[in-house]
């Protein structure tokens, strides 16, 4: 007796195999299987704090997870609130610390003179509109074939955001400027801290280079609207380039310092360290994002078939550090490619494109990829690196798809 | 014995002086004064089809019309949907026709193959994202000292949204080309006309230059999200650079044609007739939208007096047909003015920037305004064109406010 498509699904999602025959014989890559495998398997409702979002467009991982379908992106190059992605580290504070965003207090440390300023004294010292992709550090962990530990994210743990902010440049230059020999730029969240635990084990405190402080700001605002507490609010430090977790959340303190944070986030975590070993200071932070991009349309979730004829293949890239340059689209998993063209307007280097590439499709199965190339000369690779934790993961293969054509 | 603050302020407004005494002794311009009593006359509930939307940041007129308070734009250049503006002519249609929205038809007349076409089969042509300014032709009206009859928008019937959708240039194309001598876009809303009636009289059916198709789309998302309801969806006509009555929701039919639409809405309506005569076919009609911008930060809402010190004054500039190239602004009502900075993105011709001036404001009464010029070199004028309808207001005098600074 021939296996039910779902058993046969399930023990191919078992056998990690990079491709895998599944749904109606046709080809089905691994990676969308497990997505779609993922997105059956959420949770349905929404936490309090984020009860605000669009749960169709969401898969619910945890109260503090949630990320973007690969429908749901939109083609309007800016994500909606209600459908951006969260990731919380640990529960997020008190809903009212965003009452009133303008008394929230930030120390800023490590300078000539150490201040407490308030938002509203913040937003006397400048404003900037920031378009940038923020994206979770383990944004297509689901598609690792040793399964890390962590949220089995798919393509969704991204999205691209508009901050509104003051330069932290901007705020240095009021205070006298940092400390001389400063390496890193230290941010601490407004997570409480239960009594009794060391606030090294579980408090959300990051570093990152000193030269981050070209282009970050303090931001109050995304998308034209107080930063929500899902997102951060009052007060969230806003790095371009950098995945998520350095864009800390809830900012109480922000230092210029000469080591790195002694936080077990910033020792033990988001560190690029080898399958089967543990994580620790000797390996690379998680930082700076990698050039990537995905299709989004046709989005290839299940029941979804495509219709003969002309079809708009559309998707997001971005550089990372630096802007998309050129994105390649293939139909035959990576055989043979074709430049796309970018829609809608160029939002600065740290923002995603759009593009679209018109294709005309016989009834048949396909394979869809997307391969971006960055202004700094980096093409999106086949595979991805390998680590213990399923970060940075900018293989072109592991975000193809398959779609069937009718 | 004084008048009190309040009666004093209801003479000064009906009194049609330009600049009146009001609040703490402080001059306030009328038109501010008037936006201030506007807001406090307003309706407090949504209507069902908007319900969804920001009440707090909104200034309820009736169910078919809300404005933006000047504070709520924001400072990320995109208006966030639940705090765009709402402006219908006649009820909308049934919230059933949003349900599907690949299902709803569109009917292409005065072309070489008339055609009826899905919005599932018009995304297949192609797809663009769009950012521009959709602003009301009327708003600013209740800043014309004649009071003309209809909405008494102030600033906020006006925002800058993404939309997408697919260039009404390659529709023409898939049916073969518009029939030789077209004059005029046409396009037909699909509001519900009740039986009995003259369908002239009630349609919403205009008709624009034909030189529109130029950047027109026929758009199915605004700001990333399947259109609602209340902004025109499941389709809508967008004519970028022209006013918002000529982007017509819900569109049923486009058709290319040598004259313009029989409809009252078109040939008696949105006309520049001089005060006190009647509206005719024989005046220029609302098309195009002029140079213009104003300050939302601070927002001069009673109240919301100004702490001395440096302050960051922030507002909105976009040039109608052509980029904002510069924005001035003065502290003291015209006198003097400063070369403002953009800040943000370039989001293209039809998108507005967003500005910012740091000035050191000392205790005191402040006259703020702003003027923009185009690219095209145009500067938007102290004075606005007199109307009988009170349409196109971009007056920087009549856009000016007041604000205390303690």
């Amino acid at each position: 007796m021939e296996p039910s498509n779902l058993s046969r699904r399930r023990m191919l999602l078992s056998s990690g195999s990079l491709v895998a025959l599944a749904g109606a014989g046709g080809l089905t890559p691994l990676s969308q299987a497990l997505a779609q495998e993922m997105a059956k398997a959420a949770v349905k409702s929404l936490p309090a704090y984020a009860s605000w979002k669009h749960a169709d467009s969401l898969i619910i991982h945890s109260a503090n997870t949630m990320e973007t379908r690969r429908g749901a992106f939109g083609s309007g190059l800016i994500t909606p609130l209600d459908r951006l992605f969260v990731r919380n580290n640990v529960s997020p504070p008190s809903e009212k610390i965003v009452a009133d965003p303008d008394a929230w207090m930030l120390s800023v440390k490590g300078v000539k003179t150490s201040t407490e300023i308030s938002v509203a004294d913040l937003k006397r010292l400048g404003v900037v509109a920031l378009p940038m992709v923020l994206q979770c550090s383990g944004n297509g962990r689901a598609f690792f074939p040793e399964k890390p530990s962590g949220t089995q994210w798919t393509v969704g743990a991204a999205g691209c955001v508009i901050f509104t902010g003051v330069p932290v440049k901007a705020v240095l230059e009021a205070v006298g400027g940092m400390d001389s020999g400063s390496k890193y730029m230290t941010g601490t969240g407004g997570e409480e801290i239960p009594a009794g635990l060391d606030p090294n084990t579980i408090m959300v405190e990051r570093s990152i280079p000193i030269e981050a402080i070209e282009d970050a700001i303090l931001a109050w605002e995304i998308n034209g609207q107080p930063i929500p507490l899902a997102h951060g609010g009052p007060l969230r430090l806003v790095v371009p380039g950098y995945t998520g977790v350095n864009n800390v959340k809830y900012i109480k303190q922000l230092a210029f310092t000469k080591e790195q944070s002694a936080a077990n986030i910033q020792q033990n975590s988001y560190r690029m360290a080898p399958v089967g070993e543990k994580s620790g200071p000797s390996q690379e932070s998680v930082w700076e994002m990698p050039v990537k991009s995905w299709v989004t349309s046709p989005s290839g979730e299940p029941g979804q078939d495509v219709k003969a004829g002309k079809v708009q293949i559309q998707g997001l890239a971005f550089g990372g550090m630096s802007a998309a340059k050129d994105v390649e689209v293939s139909v035959d998993g990576g055989k043979n490619w074709v430049k796309a063209s970018f829609v809608g307007p160029d939002l600065g280097k740290y923002a995603w494109r759009q593009f679209t590439l018109g294709v005309d499709l016989k009834p048949g199965q396909y394979q869809i990829a997307s391969r971006a190339t960055s202004e700094a000369g980096t093409t999106q690779p086949e595979e991805r690196v390998p680590n213990n934790r399923g970060y940075l993961n900018n293989s072109w293969r592991d975000h193809m798809l398959a779609i069937t054509v009718v």
